[in-house]
């Protein structure tokens, strides 16, 4: 292909939750942000963020896209000219915002350095790449760059109503796909055979993109981070089935349950016991002003109080919107308070290292009264 | 999910078309380039740099996973503890590197600060992400940050013969579904059926991953960046469809054929002939010790000497690999001369804007006599 992205035929052109308004309001209140920490400019590549605040759905490719905010001047999108036409298609066209396209043969980073003027410093968005920031710095004259992370998550963080929704279609889709999963889990069968019918269903779910699916059985339950293998499900089998995807408004979908091929062994009805009775707790304690790290720390301790602190070998959760990993991480260290729009996984497990592993997720959503559940299938062992 | 990775579930476990005598070789060769720069350091984060290097398919993450090439030292895999089992089990096990695991509340470049030691300049990969490159930067003691790209991009920009193989493997798979476009495109479809029907035979033909898809129909294929959308297709269309995704391997296809629904316009008929001419011309000057930009301009000039210069509006082609857009850019001002191994497009077009427009694709490895061609697909108009 010619060009830079790609396709959502699954799903239609990026549909997106927020309003013109919405995108108008965010922008400026990025513009804000970037003021209040004495940034001369912010520059956004594609990405989640240029998505949140353009809902301008580009991916990051070798040709220079970038937004740009600067003090005491209208925001633009620096644009290849190839791609004016993509650009105005999306909501930005509608926003109004000025474009700056640079052709084949020019040099994108001086032109926007020429635009732009002179300042003192600039921040750009974590994910640019360095073979963006890097120029971008040295055409600004070899300003010193800052992280917009801590500006752009301030507001990315608090999910609106509509996002909300966003995520709660995200879970129904995830959860009506966890509901078939007798289809598919039997003894006999693959990881991967199992593996290749969720992802077909997670896309006959409603989402446009499958992100993972991880089917860990019998002892590869016991790593966190197993995705598939070739090994057969055996009969007795407990068998970890963590999966998600995106939507077509661009929302994450993420939930792991727990499901066993008949009798599973003694020794795992027993942690899992511990496991439902730590997520439910944790997920019962959100609320506006508990620190992030607490909701940690109420998972672990009932985990570590029944002997298998050894076996949480990871943190509890992570945000979760327009990337499946972003802020508030729920982990040790982190004294951030909730705040009501606050979305994360939860997700203890318990790993007993070549036999087997169990792990319990759902995305929450910190309400003003508690926590909301994004995600509505039983918590309980599904014997199949 | 609590850590990394997308599934690699359609296709196993990180095959790789290289031994590990192979990567090996590369990283002496990384190491070589990254001394000969004067560099004290090469950091490479996930991502084709990674995979290239070793094997590893990692993906970019907020938690820091990073290969570190030191001056007077072994290199050493920087990887989050929940991590080192999937780091295990790829090539990185087999190779030897050592591994500096950092737990989920450690700094971890401040450790693998301490682990290089002082120096007084540091390259990263093209595609590290500022939130890894700045804190880089910052716990090295503020040295300056150099792009490691045409250290990398000068090794992986030569195919080896069984990376050769990887894209003619590619080629084929995408060949094809191409062979098997009369079965889904016909008047009365949108574009969006289509593609989806595209999508599966993409998987089915031998891909883990489609990558995208563009049908683009009568007006629509005036735009080089149209993806799809919900216009039905009509009797007397000429189509663009232009397609990839990647294996396996990690290798990546990329093929644009033309068809037409029935009689399309004499007018379209006419341009059609003279883009076949130039991008037939351009395929068969492909040879060593040619500059990128001849090739580009070669297409150009047989466009713009039938009149037609100014409805060609993008290079002639990009590099492909292990990313479907890598060096070299086949484009005005990029004197590099061929060399055999290079792997690249070749996909003039015109696009005579609200009508409806042309686009042929090959992918070409330049070898030492000559292009060798990795589709095989007939570049005539295919009437359906």
């Amino acid at each position: 292909m010619p060009g830079p992205a790609e396709s959502d035929y699954r799903g239609g052109m990026a549909s997106s939750p927020v309003s013109i308004d919405d995108l108008r309001r965010r922008l400026v209140a990025a513009q804000q942000g970037m003021q209040a920490q004495g940034w001369g400019c912010l520059l956004v590549s594609p990405g989640p963020d240029l998505r949140y605040l353009t809902g301008y759905e580009a991916l990051p490719l070798e040709r220079l896209t970038c937004l740009v905010l600067r003090d005491g001047g209208l925001p633009f999108l620096v644009v290849p000219e190839l791609e004016i036409a993509a650009a105005e298609a999306s909501p930005v066209g509608s926003l109004g915002l000025d474009l700056l396209p640079w052709a084949e043969t020019e040099d994108p980073y001086a032109k926007t350095a020429d635009m732009i003027g002179p300042l003192t410093s600039a921040a750009v968005d974590n994910h640019m790449w360095a073979e963006k920031a890097l120029p971008f710095a040295s055409a600004l004259g070899d300003v010193p760059l800052q992280l917009a992370g801590p500006v752009l998550s301030s507001l990315r963080i608090r999910k609106s109503a509509d996002e909300v929704t966003a995520l709660r279609e995200a879970g129904a889709a995830i959860d009506a796909v966890h509901e078939r999963m007798g289809e598919w889990l039997r003894a006999g069968r693959t990881e991967r055979e199992v593996a290749a019918d969720i992802d077909r269903a997670i896309i006959d779910a409603g989402h446009v993109r499958t992100d993972f699916v991880i089917v860990g059985s019998g002892p590869n339950g016991a790593s966190p981070h197993h995705e598939v293998s070739d090994r057969v499900i055996e009969e007795g089998d407990p068998v970890v089935v963590d999966i998600g995807g995106t939507t077509a408004a661009g929302y994450c979908s993420d939930e792991t349950r727990m499901y066993s091929i008949g009798q599973p062994p003694a020794e795992f009805l027993e942690y899992y016991a511990v496991l439902q009775e730590a997520q439910w707790t944790a997920v019962a304690a959100v609320r506006p002003g508990i620190p992030c790290q607490d909701i940690d720390a109420i998972a672990r301790d009932i985990i570590a109080g029944a002997g298998y602190g050894d076996l949480f070998i990871h943190r509890t959760g992570h945000g979760i919107g327009l990337e499946t990993h972003e802020e508030p991480y729920i982990v040790a260290g982190n004294d951030r308070q909730l705040e009501a729009g606050f979305a994360f996984s939860i997700e203890p497990g318990i790993y007993r290292s070549g036999a087997h592993g169990a792990r319990i997720e759902d995305i929450v959503v910190c309400g003003e009264d508690g926590p909301l559940l994004m995600n509505d299938r039983p918590r309980d062992l599904q014997v199949l």
